[in-house]
């Protein structure tokens, strides 16, 4: 019990930092800010979190395994590639509307990384993004995705749902299911409306 | 003549310091190591250009104004919505192959602008937007187009060309037209293919 409350209060502080490092940068952040932003004298907070590397640590791998693991999850499902591309998409959407910080963190903080930690996070999404790019090339084989450069195809949906990330919040007028209806339908079936 | 001469080691100076900031940050880069890539002595250098701050502005408003005259010959042309939009993001791709720091410099360090240039920046990003935004809306209007959200379908055609900029290089295996083709099929046609 004691073990469990120790872990949530270090989530909570986990949680708190991914917020400043979005919004302050991870350089520009201090475990002094930090223990301030918690309400927690630096000493206290020592007893939860070790270094600021830690924390960037736990949040890089925390993203990278859940991308990682849904991937798989994904992979092994019965559905067509499509459903499994479109799947992965909202898993992005997904992560980037529940959480933000985090992913912002992952996305462009992963850069200060210890060297160890870092060529183990530039291993994973290399490896994530192999897997992504393998689930194009066999939808293009199995005949249900247009003939597209696989590269190209996976940086233009990689990228074109890295925005929600800047700017989508619930409070914009724009519903999630609007969000994910809007880029489900551009990047699946095109802008372009098909003349009946 | 000799104002010509003037003008081209400026454009020269100002191509350099942009790949500069590009590679190092704006706020990584002195007017000393610019003047070292440059090949001159500073002194020299402050006959062209008088300071960061205003190689900043140059790089910034000289791809805003690219950006909103081309919209502007695209907008009074003869084309359907579909193919107005198709060529602004051709545009967008045109402008990272062929000036991939000045976009890069554009997109990134904007924020760096002096309070004034800043807020002129900015006036200009969201006027450039929000006319984009109406070609989409005329665009659905006229049946032309799925019926989207605006924005989000905005903010995706405008991030899914964003990655280029940080990945395309012409060595890298892949044709700009192969680049062109990809993004606009997924863009405009989906990623799915259309049973016959």
């Amino acid at each position: 019990m004691a073990k469990k409350k120790k872990d949530l209060r270090r989530e909570n502080i986990i949680e708190i930092a991914a917020q400043l490092f979005k919004q302050k940068g991870f350089s520009g952040t201090s475990m002094r800010d930090l223990a301030e932003q918690v309400g927690m004298d630096a000493a206290t907070m020592y007893h939860y979190i070790s270094s600021k590397d830690e924390i960037l640590k736990t949040i890089c791998f925390g993203i990278a395994t859940t991308y990682i693991t849904q991937l798989g999850e994904i992979e092994s499902s019965d559905s067509s590639y499509i459903e499994k591309l479109k799947a992965l998409v909202r898993l992005h959407l997904h992560l980037m509307t529940t959480k933000g910080a985090e992913v912002s963190v992952a996305n462009n903080d992963w850069k200060y990384l210890s060297p160890e930690a870092l060529q183990e996070f530039k291993d994973l999404r290399s490896h994530y993004e192999k897997r992504f790019a393998s689930l194009i090339e066999e939808g293009i084989q199995a005949g249900e995705l247009q003939e597209v450069n696989r590269s190209v195809a996976l940086f233009t949906l990689l990228s074109a749902v890295r925005w929600v990330e800047l700017w989508w919040k619930p409070n914009r007028g724009i519903t999630l299911e609007e969000l994910e209806n809007t880029i489900l339908t551009i990047l699946f079936n095109g802008l372009e409306k098909k003349q009946p």
